[in-house]
């Protein structure tokens, strides 16, 4: 999939969630946090299509439950997307989820919508409950501050331990029609999403039906979100929005045909951009790793695979050391889970240094500078088994991880 | 369980192998490592009945492939176990095979026994090749320097990474004779057991047939060794084995009766004590860590949740950083994958501070302070959901443990 990146079908562009037509966002400070963002408004100016995945982690937050809801009170349709980070809102019962309905009613009223055309996204500490007063005075000024360029500020609102925001967008044509993407997303500890990622916002001004969008999106995030992981931690928080609105004027999409793998095609772009951005700004992390099985007996194996080794804290020690120590690779292979035949295995760091299971002769040294020199470090795992491969990405252990996580709350 | 650890029944010695009637041992070095011991023997004076288990790592080690087949031709029976630390002899394929039936020629040769009824463990580096002429003479040295006190030096010669023994034994009394059982296990690093451990050997000169012995061993190693976890890494080298060579003439046990229970509580009493003593040593540790689950739907559905809170790098090290994190508790809870109901947990640290999924009032610095100031940290997990309990042991992720995984190999 990474070769359509130099396609020119698809032009990347250094924007965000408002790069498409008709879509506002504002991100600014209500006060949860000191001196940083920490409330995101999006806003589309005509109803769109959307389409959301949910954490699978059993204590779901409220704003997971109220947003899944609305989607289906709505049909998956949606207008604005409110977002805070600081207090993620899970583990607050009763009281968390009418705060978050709550926060809904702040929305739809300032904005004069349908309560169910609102979403909302929390993340931040777990078990505390939101300071209302605050959100409502806050989601005042964000409408005050909605804005056709207002991305930047409102992926910065997301962030919580990220050092960077992250955001992308693409455009193509479809029939003769400009159609855009843009997206956004947060993450960086508690990283192992599972049928949903951390904050995830795509917004489109495709013309699309909303099963189109729904099945795209799943398919799209089951390869990249689902396939990236800081520390396997899979948070009670992740949830993934994609928004699309129409106002491309294309011919609207409503089979699989090609101009849906276009859109499939851009789509997939976006979030393995933001997906891999996740994993380079794992916390603490100064390498982001990529996992890539090829020739398993199925996808599902491969993704055991590729899963265990970029979650091994051996092989993510190792990488953070430099270290080209691929009996860790192989012992974390070896206890995946999958159909593995140990005496098939080839692997590759830079070069093929294990064939069949064993170690061929190899320069320590050069492998050792790769790991060095090298800020995104690509393990490719050959099962020799059947045709089917994955990719996960992932990032090393390093004592910034423990730092970070150490820190008495 | 662990209040028989209190029972007058069962006397706790601070022994090790060695302690049974008719077991010597010795650690020597041969030359593998460094001015460190590196190779162990043991020997029991009469033929002991036999039983081991294995890890469950598809890339199994060479020595216990070599092992499963002896133990196969001689029916459960042993004489003579040798270990070398410092090389793993894993991924080694036909080379490494042939290599560890040579091992086991030496110990058979200068003992003057058969083959079948020699063990052979290795535990080190993956992907090197033993150094047969080193072997070779290490285990004549080892063979001469037998000895009935040698158990200290033997818990020495089989560590790695580990910081220091792990060695202890009972005694008790069956139909009036006494009876000993001794034990000695390794591990640090690369420690997340499953279907048996690290290095990990358990004499005993009890009478019992071999398939009570092993229906035995697998009973106790389900619920200690393979609940402990130091970085969810399962080693390709993993083995446990029990020897009883009947020399403290008890009545042979050859049902399930009281004196059967009695020997199993006594087996648990020192293999549970050799789990923990792995735990604590953990590579990098300032802290055991206790996670015991309560009632669960089965003890499979209680094991996942402990495993996914001992696994947990965002709990680690909020304990290592002495954090009354426990969203983070919950939060493995919640993907731990088991049948679990998210308004009902409970979640005892020091006491009880979340009730039916939410937090109570408590003070954080008292927990605080209970984190700081102990060396065993207890999270007790209340899942109201059925009767079926299970406890797991892990460490904190440190600073350290980065430290020693990071090193250039």
């Amino acid at each position: 999939m990474e070769d359509i990146w130099g396609k020119k079908d698809f032009q990347i562009i250094k924007e965000g969630i408002t790069y498409p037509i008709g879509i506002k966002a504002a991100g600014i400070n209500c006060g949860i946090r000191l001196n940083r963002k920490d409330l995101a408004l999006i806003y589309s100016d005509k109803l769109a299509e959307a389409a959301a995945m949910y954490t699978t982690n059993k204590f779901k937050a409220a704003p997971l439950v109220v947003t899944e809801k609305n989607l289906s009170l709505s049909g998956g349709k949606l207008k604005a997307v409110l977002i805070n980070s600081g207090i993620a809102n899970a583990c607050t019962g009763e009281k968390g989820l009418k705060d978050a309905w709550e926060t809904v009613s702040y929305v739809s009223q300032g904005l004069n919508i349908k309560k169910e055309y609102v979403a909302v996204f929390s993340t931040g500490k777990i078990g505390e409950f939101l300071p209302l007063n605050k959100i409502k005075a806050g989601v005042e000024k964000a409408i005050s501050g909605l804005d056709y360029a207002g991305g930047k500020e409102a992926a910065e609102a997301i962030l919580t331990t990220d050092t960077r925001k992250k955001e992308v967008a693409v455009n193509f044509t479809l029939g003769g029609k400009e159609v855009r993407i843009g997206g956004m997303a947060k993450g960086s500890g508690m990283i192992n999403p599972n049928m949903a990622t951390m904050l995830g916002l795509v917004s489109s001004d495709i013309s699309i039906s909303q099963e189109l969008l729904k099945s795209a999106l799943q398919q799209a995030v089951e390869k990249t979100f689902n396939m990236i992981s800081v520390d396997g931690d899979t948070s009670t928080n992740d949830m993934v929005v994609a928004m699309a609105n129409g106002l491309a004027e294309n011919r609207m999409i409503e089979e699989k045909d090609d101009n849906y793998y276009k859109f499939y095609q851009a789509l997939y772009l976006v979030i393995e951009y933001l997906a891999k951005c996740i994993a380079k700004d794992g916390e603490g992390a100064t390498k982001m790793i990529e996992v890539e099985v090829k020739n398993a007996l199925s996808f599902t194996e491969a993704k055991k695979v590729a899963k265990a080794v970029i979650n091994s804290p051996l092989v993510k020690t190792a990488i953070f050391g430099n270290d080209p120590n691929w009996g860790r690779i192989l012992a974390a292979v070896g206890y995946s889970g999958a159909e593995v035949v140990a005496d098939k295995v080839d692997l590759y760091l830079k070069e093929k240094i294990v064939e069949n299971g064993q170690p061929l002769k190899f320069s320590r040294q050069n492998i050792h500078e790769y790991l060095s020199s090298s800020k995104e470090i690509k393990i490719v795992i050959d099962l020799k088994m059947g045709e089917e491969n994955a990719t996960a990405w992932g990032c090393d252990l390093t004592y910034d991880y423990v730092k970070i996580n150490t820190k008495y709350s």
